[in-house]
């Protein structure tokens, strides 16, 4: 059924579950499309067509049932089983990955940690010990792995992204700063490309001085 | 002349950057937008599109000169100046951020660090020294600051922002995982969503499963 659905809606939807979510903690049980929109600052009709795509939800006058369409919506985004992540690199960020709990609240537990730098091997993050890549094979045969968050630097990103397809991890989430050169593979990518959005931002400032000197 | 270009097309502006800053490395002079279209993997009329967006840049039966179309999205994207940054949270992620070097190159420097941690107070990231929070109005009195990175519990993230703004600072680049609330306040905002982005990966992890069993 969702197969059409276009990644613009799918990016949207994390945004509702966070308001959803909200709402739940504030013991909010129902909420009509304009309460939420005013909230979320989308219009109604926006909430309307992007929940539509999923079959819609909500009942005309009488709005939404915010227990059952923050689950649903946990559901369409796949947060109703766990997701085993491994780390590839252990520099500041893949740590800072590790010490995140909130990720676990979602269902994303990390389970590995891995990198080059023997300096690193066999120090702790939040009980995971970091391992040397050589690794990498035998544990991902013994363990299940989601996800491989690849935070490490770009130069060895592809060739440790086409190992990890070969063996079996089917999702990447990639904050090397490349394109992975990944075609043809069975394998989906989610990048989160840092300098691209400082850059994105320094465009806006530029921008907004612009407009404060007119 | 740059006002009504979509947020979408400056989205991909630094990814342009990115690869003309690969060809440049590698010596490449000239390149036609068919050649850049098979290297990025869109298509040259969509080369074409976005750039004719600034003006064009290319000549017809010519290509881009790489070198110049660099320099000119550069300044595009405001990288010919330096941005100075201050980072508020300096746990695991805001450390990661004082430490990752490549934004330097294009023109963002990391000049302060703060938190509420008196633990933390003291302590040195890369030169830069960790300062508690109610030093911050003083801090951005004496220095230049363009950006504040917001890399604290989302808890605080509200009025740390607002107080930022009221301070002078215009552009706040947001990890914490909330919609921050500066309505009508004169500031643009970048949001980095770590956990959004999980849950995209993991939207499209459910529907490959399901391509794959179909």
């Amino acid at each position: 059924m969702s197969k059409e659905i276009s990644q613009a809606v799918i990016r949207r939807m994390p945004r509702y579950y966070r308001y959803l979510g909200e709402l739940l903690d504030d013991g909010v049980e129902r909420i009509s499309s304009n309460e939420l929109s005013s909230r979320m600052k989308v219009t109604a009709s926006q909430i309307r067509q992007d929940l539509n795509n999923f079959g819609g939800f909500g009942q005309q006058g009488y709005g939404y049932n915010v227990k059952y369409l923050y689950e649903e919506i946990g559901k369409i985004m796949g947060l109703n089983e766990q997701h085993n992540i491994i780390v590839i690199g252990a520099g500041n960020l893949g740590q800072a990955l590790a010490n995140y709990m909130k990720f676990e609240k979602l269902g994303f537990v990390i389970v590995g940690l891995f990198d080059v730098d023997p300096a690193l091997c066999g120090k702790s993050i939040r009980g995971n010990r970091i391992e040397m890549v050589d690794r990498l094979a035998e544990f991902v045969h013994t363990h299940k792995v989601d996800i491989a968050a690849l935070t490490m630097p770009k130069e060895n990103a592809d060739a440790v992204a086409n190992q990890l397809v070969e063996l079996g991890v089917h999702a990447i989430w990639n904050f090397a700063h490349v394109d992975l050169d990944l075609l043809d593979r069975d394998v989906v990518v989610e990048n989160v490309h840092l300098s691209d959005s400082l850059m994105q931002l320094s465009y806006n400032i530029v921008q907004s001085k612009d407009k404060r000197k007119a």
